[in-house]
């Protein structure tokens, strides 16, 4: 056996205040490829309409002993689509210890809520005691998108540290087991090439196309990226040194044949945890070509009020419902994190009581029978929503760095050159046009708006 | 612009004494790819039936400055089949300087007479003044050989390493401009291994596949390292620091994605030199499969003369005919590096005078016409081909760390066991068919011998 890659891994900045932030949150998805990168997070903050958050700190990380094998098991495997060799993480349960688990991204696009659902299940493994490691791939990133520099690339990494770490610091979970890699800080080594060319060696063509066969284009014309990445996402398993891969169900194939090439080149094959894949607030993927369709995890409390307004739901479908699945992937979950699944729908205006689920099935019944409609829902998801934003926010007006790389990690689009015709200066305002055209840039929100001109893993 | 790639070339050994050697070489081929891994060297000793190579020490590489432009342009493009972009090594030559070009082959099989073709040629670059290096893939010898340890394939490459040495130094042509490089001295370089991250995200599948097409094989079962290497052998050109690469015509492809794959890199785009596809001496490929097709650059003269013996050739036809090949592509340029060329057929059997030409078309001329017949022809070939041998021979029958290396690169194959019916000890001979079994080992032809049970390229 090899020994351990050598790693750079952040360590999580310290959170300025022991305030207690009912924020929980993590970060997860199918990395490389999926090209919808979810971000998670959750939070709910103290005072923001919910009485059982306030002045009580949550410790939710379960103790890694033998007291609460079952517990801990459940949680792990809570909503999941799928999980391979499951053996594997319940003999270190079993025995007390910390199963290690990778998640990992390519460090494209801009963090946003999509994110939550991988993020809400990184949660449950931070609490079930897990050590979690998330794989910012830097490399990757910049090669899905040669026409940035290096240098931006970089910044977008350091700009997902710091919305990871902030996330999973505020988070009611302990983030001591928590790594942050950059992919860039092993996978150029002498080591893992040689693995890389190993595996060249052994894997057919035929074999990478079809482990990327849901998360790489299929066309002829696709670059041959499409069939490295598989053989660096399958060896990044051994060189983060980790017990599972965790991942969208659409990364299916990929952990099918890691689980085949790695003990090929003499590895241990690992376990493959999978969660489902779930539509977005607007009923598909979200889009990062439609702003709308994208929350951004800087996104005013007004800003994801209209969004969500917005967002398609029909009354009594429950199927592809976006709403819903938001709910029973990132809402309910958090909440149980924080101690109690439950999920409130105020009727208040409607002169009739609060209604409290503690279970995604009775909002389904509901739902169909028109006792949820989308308009009572709506309002409902946007509190809860722009809870967990809340202090992510807090954390981000009051970091003048992490603002600094945010400008720099998504500067704004150049301002297009309104075709001032050349009417000479004595034209009124002639000679102001440039001034006008500097882009003013705010701090909060601003950053936000940015974003979707900025180019993405979509 | 990059710096260079660090590099760790051998200098080659300093040959043992300062007598004489007509014998010429240098080593040659497509690379990695080809699995006709040619070897070249050609040589004449002292004595051996010339008299003009006799007590002459032959200077043959041409000064590198304006007085002999035309000349020295002349010798790099004889018996080419293709020149792709000649005015960039042409401007090297006409301002006096040296040419950088580099040749590359995989450090899998063992070096056989098929290497000869190549090897003039880059005997012919080097007497022309080009700086010329030797690239050994030991990294594709690796891989295209997994069962074999990493430690058989350093063996190899050293192995290659002495051959290459010796023969260049043994022959006319100066080889103070000659490097020998070591593929794993720089592809697992951080550097090069982003190039190659970076040249997998800008270039199709289907531009690799058709880079390869002639030099990898193309089923769907294919390893995808077949799609790999042709990113590596184009990154070579940049990372060797050379003017041009020199190869197989079948190579063409692969040469023509350089051309387009290196600028979108930013690198600058080099010059192909091509040369033609030669039959073996049996009329076909060389087969490493087949003992009596592959003449081993360690086979005895009588060994030699069997096997040039057995070669198919058909009295009158000149088409791809291996013998007359072998004196057009190696003969015939190798006693033109020594000053004059010309090749002799003696009759004194038949009672006629020996005849000397000096160029391929009289012989060809008189092969058609059944003057030159297979009979008479054979001899003459066994007679310059041992020539060219034996200074070769010498050097290794004098050299203990050559056989060392010898022994460990190619060991022994693994004798059969007898199946030993147990009769008991009482049985005459039991409990000595141990002893036979061990594998007798000699220097000299020995290691020949066991060439063929070793994997190779082919």
């Amino acid at each position: 056996m090899r020994d351990r890659p050598r790693r750079s891994s952040f360590a999580p900045p310290k959170l300025e205040s022991t305030v207690v932030l009912d924020l929980w949150n993590t970060l997860s998805l199918g990395h490389l490829f999926n090209p919808l990168t979810f971000f998670f997070l959750s939070a709910h903050t103290r005072g923001q309409g919910r009485d059982e958050g306030r002045n009580r700190k949550l410790v939710v990380t379960m103790a890694a002993d033998n007291s609460n094998v079952k517990e801990r098991f459940a949680l792990i495997k809570e909503n999941l689509a799928e999980f391979l060799n499951e053996e594997i993480i319940k003999k270190v349960v079993d025995e007390g210890g910390h199963p290690k688990i990778y998640w990992g991204t390519a460090t494209t696009g801009r963090p946003h809520c999509g994110y939550l659902v991988p993020a809400i299940k990184m949660a449950q493994f931070l609490a079930a005691g897990c050590e979690l490691t998330v794989l910012l791939a830097d490399i990757h990133g910049f090669l899905d998108n040669l026409k940035a520099p290096l240098e931006l690339v970089m910044h977008r990494a350091e700009f997902y540290r710091y919305t990871i770490s902030t996330l999973l610091g505020a988070v009611g979970v302990s983030t001591e087991k928590l790594k942050i890699v950059l992919g860039s800080s092993y996978q150029k080594s002498a080591e893992y090439v040689m693995d890389v060319y190993k595996m060249a060696s052994i894997i057919s063509e035929h074999d990478a196309k079809k482990a990327g066969a849901e998360i790489v284009k299929q066309t002829d014309n696709a670059p041959l990226s499409g069939l490295l990445y598989p053989i660096l996402q399958v060896l990044d398993e051994q060189y983060l040194d980790v017990d599972a891969q965790f991942g969208g169900v659409d990364q299916r194939k990929l952990f099918i044949a890691a689980k085949e090439w790695l003990p090929k080149l003499g590895y241990k094959e690992r376990a493959h945890l999978m969660n489902p894949m779930v539509p977005g607030l607007h009923g598909g993927k979200m889009s990062s070509s439609d702003p709308d369709s994208k929350i951004d995890l800087l996104d005013s409390p007004e800003t994801v009020a209209k969004k969500i307004k917005k967002a398609h739901a029909a009354p009594q479908v429950t199927e592809d419902n976006g709403l819903l699945a938001f709910i029973e992937y990132v809402l309910l979950p958090a909440s149980g994190l924080r101690g109690k699944k439950e999920f409130k729908v105020e009727r208040e205006r409607d002169g009739l009581e609060t209604l409290v689920y503690e279970d995604i099935e009775k909002i389904r019944e509901d739902y169909k029978n028109d006792i949820l409609t989308p308009q009572l829902i709506k309002p409902a998801i946007t509190r809860d929503l722009n809870a967990l934003l809340a202090p992510i926010q807090e954390a981000f007006k009051n970091n003048k760095e992490w603002q600094e790389i945010a400008e720099k990690a998504y500067p704004p689009p150049p301002k297009k050159e309104k075709k001032v015709k050349n009417k000479g200066t004595r034209y009124p305002g002639g000679g102001k046009a440039e001034e006008k055209a500097l882009p003013v840039r705010t701090n909060g929100d601003a950053p936000a708006e940015a974003t979707e001109a900025a180019p993405s893993a979509q």
